[in-house]
């Protein structure tokens, strides 16, 4: 795989509203898109540190990963996964798969921001949640 | 806060030899320095994705944080901090007391690769736990 940078970190957070003002001291900038992503059932927030966006992630519905992972997490906040840019997750996925990862998603599909995305099972990724990610063209 | 980037994401391995093969294929790039940072009973591996690194921690003594965390998370691997890289940590732990967070160092002290570097404590940072580098002059 030749990932161009890391995209983003996705940390879950019990609620945007009473972490994004930690996240704007800690990254120095105004969060800058607030966005609901429906059929992941959460609400996410974007901060930019140099080339990498942090993206906040609030479950909208307690059926969400994120309310699971936050239940799990004791109540608490914590980093959801990592997300590698890739100029084609198509590409990727067929290079993960035959190094023997397992894919959550099998083929790309749409994403926060616009972006393509897939997920790679932490199982097979050394227990880190992967997200591979494609700028829209 | 002004950080320029992320200048690493710390990820704790219950060993960097079965571990490094797989950040290799998902960096798309070769582990380029391995180092032991005696004072935190810690041997370290880094890779290179853009302008982040990813810093694997192998803990050389059960008494390592790196050690409990493993053992916390069940022995498997998982993000343990991220670090952001500023023009001076003394300056920026200035700005996080006066912001009302909780500092793991009160002063920069020497990290991997040459860096100064402190910790803030996550139970003031949305529970993740947060280190400040400064290159080395």
């Amino acid at each position: 795989m030749k990932p161009t940078h890391i995209e983003h970190l996705g940390i879950a957070v019990p609620s945007l509203e009473s972490t994004i003002p930690f996240f704007e001291f800690l990254s120095g900038s105004k969060c800058y898109n607030i966005e609901e992503v429906a059929d992941q059932k959460v609400k996410t927030a974007f901060f930019k540190v140099g080339e990498v966006k942090i993206e906040l992630l609030e479950a909208t519905s307690p059926e969400s990963t994120i309310a699971k992972f936050i239940e799990k997490n004791n109540g608490r906040a914590g980093i959801h996964h990592v997300a590698f840019n890739v100029e084609s997750v198509e590409e990727a996925l067929k290079e993960a798969e035959a190094a023997g990862l397992q894919l959550i998603d099998k083929a790309p599909r749409k994403g926060a921001e616009n972006l393509m995305i897939a997920f790679l099972h932490p199982k097979s990724t050394c227990g880190i949640l992967t997200e591979l990610c494609e700028q829209p063209k």
